[in-house]
């Protein structure tokens, strides 16, 4: 099979300098670096990572931890409430790395210390507002019989806290994700006031990317965990914590087909591609935006020029006259996601736009 | 890695049974049978297939057309606009087997006759209403534009006209899925009507699993390439077209937390495993069913339990107190998706409920 279309392109110069700028950020305010590589899932992409200095990560996967602890990294947060499921896998990985674990029920403390026969640190999850998982930071009795539970261990160790403000992927301002980040690290700061004199040593890591991106004052945090900024999007463009100009990925579409009537185009990019996730601009489904195809990656995108619909292989772009009379069937179009970690999920490797092929993970 | 969740659960005699039924159908209506393999993507389901004496199938891409081609299929359409950028896979496909392509203008005609060296048959997509991709049956003059470029090549063969109506999954009741249905039918025949002249043996092709699922009369329709039916899913039963207890498949995933203030199960199963497509029940938007898994297989869904969010590897179900407080962490639940097709492009493979392991390709 030659010429497989779509392909996900990657600008490497764009996605380095995101990592960069996220690296010298966290140094600026004395927070460490532990990026989520749930977005690229690459051990190549990791490589430009720890090329910046950059050696403890973070995944949401037992599977996803196996991948890049085989690809080296030796200290791995695995943000995803500990599966007691995988209690063979996590018990033979932390015998490899230096593993830490999420927990946020005293249950799963006891059954996570009955299973393992290697050290892990543990992580309590707050919920700082997303409620999607995590501790009431209020419900301090039960974060303390927690954190008994795992000091009682001879295999958990209390690291701290960590939350990951998702809610601020609903903000219609960047001062709501400010708001939203000063709460949740109040918070945080308020349960390491109650746990300080009994574990002085404890940390606070939050991990958003509209947060890590837009805030320029991490207060008592000690650790940021974000993950999309390597890639941006369009949901990062319209929440104005990036540009354009920073998303790294694109997916590369064949046009095979246009219809004059409705100034659509379609193209061989679905949702298989693409995944259903969308954003609402003036009020109107969107899927992703459109980019032509240049000699070095792809250019600005096209004005009023969206992904409209998506089915399994199919996208529709709903265009302007002078666009849609500008772009022939046969050619390809860039199509910038709006969640390039879907996206990247679902691509099989990334294409450089130097002509590289970058392999990953598929989860 | 071992017992890595979410795993994708196959009731094999479920899907043999919705396979047998659907051939069943047909053979009664005396209509081919060309069922779309994109919702399976498996070369052993493709085998159940041919059990049930299938010999022609459908597929939505170049690259499956090449998977089946390679697991001894020999007539295959893909039902995809032809894109150019794939003529050279195309022409080896249409050199080793009998390969049929959708056409839908004169110059996509015209660069294939000019790429092509072996011939192929040609579909021509008409719009019965979806308005994604196909001409107007009433354009007669592209139409005829169209059929002329395919006579005058040495390589293009036309076979006929098929259409897709998926607006049919927009139904709020059955009798909408018939009327469009009827109204499709109805469109078909009148340009058959018009080019029986001249092209005597052409066929009329129609497609989506909730008409070929609802209807019994196929009027003078030649074949049927439903998809969807040889997994059903929760969209399917919400259109009425079939029962729970006609879907083939469940996502078996780890309950990994519970948050009692608000009846919610955390689970392993997310937007990588499920898609984020979605439908609506009682106005609340829906990632999936709730089933027990048991010793073989799963049960019946349980009452006012759904996947009411999901992000990248986690699910959320809201539930009731009762059933709440029955499921633990550390059990394993199963999901029906929402959308199979979606959901099986995701997995790696499918596990029978009797223990075996089978592969897909991975789009």
């Amino acid at each position: 099979m030659q010429n497989h279309f779509p392909k996900l392109l990657l600008n490497k110069n764009i996605c380095r300098r995101n990592i960069r700028l996220m690296n010298e950020k966290a140094k600026k305010n004395q927070v460490d670096f532990r990026p989520h590589f749930k977005t690229h899932q690459s051990a190549m992409i990791g490589k430009w990572f720890r090329d910046e200095g950059i050696n403890r990560i973070t995944v949401s996967s037992v599977k996803m931890a196996n991948y890049f602890a085989n690809a080296g990294w030796d200290d791995i947060f695995i943000a995803f409430p500990a599966s007691l499921s995988e209690a063979d896998n996590i018990n033979h990985l932390a015998g490899t790395i230096n593993l830490s674990l999420s927990i946020e029920s005293v249950q799963s403390a006891i059954h996570l210390d009955k299973f393992l026969s290697n050290p892990v640190s543990v992580l309590i999850k707050i919920d700082t507002g997303y409620h999607r998982t995590g501790l009431d930071p209020l419900d301090i009795s039960t974060i303390q019989g927690i954190v008994k539970t795992i000091q009682d261990s001879d295999n958990l160790h209390f690291l701290g806290f960590y939350s990951h403000s998702g809610h601020t992927y609903s903000s219609t301002k960047t001062s709501e994700i400010e708001q939203i980040h000063r709460q949740a690290v109040q918070q945080l700061n308020d349960l390491r006031s109650f746990f300080k004199k009994d574990y002085p040593r404890h940390i606070l890591s939050i991990g958003d990317t509209p947060a890590c991106s837009w805030v320029n004052d991490f207060g008592q945090v000690n650790e940021i965990r974000p993950g999309n900024f390597v890639f941006y999007d369009l949901m990062q463009v319209a929440l104005g914590v990036c540009s354009f100009q920073d998303i790294a990925v694109a997916l590369e579409c064949p046009v095979v087909a246009k219809n004059a009537n409705r100034n659509e185009l379609v193209i061989h990019g679905g949702a298989v591609h693409l995944s259903k996730d969308y954003i609402r601009i003036n009020n109107e489904i969107v899927y992703g935006g459109v980019v032509p195809i240049t000699k070095s990656g792809w250019g600005m995108p096209m004005e009023n020029t969206w992904v409209t619909q998506v089915s399994q292989e199919h996208g529709i772009i709903k265009t302007e006259p002078s666009i849609f009379n500008e772009i022939q069937v046969g050619e390809t179009i860039g199509i910038l996601p709006v969640h390039s970690c879907l996206t990247a999920n679902l691509a099989e490797h990334y294409h450089t736009t130097t002509g590289d092929v970058i392999s990953k993970l598929r989860s």
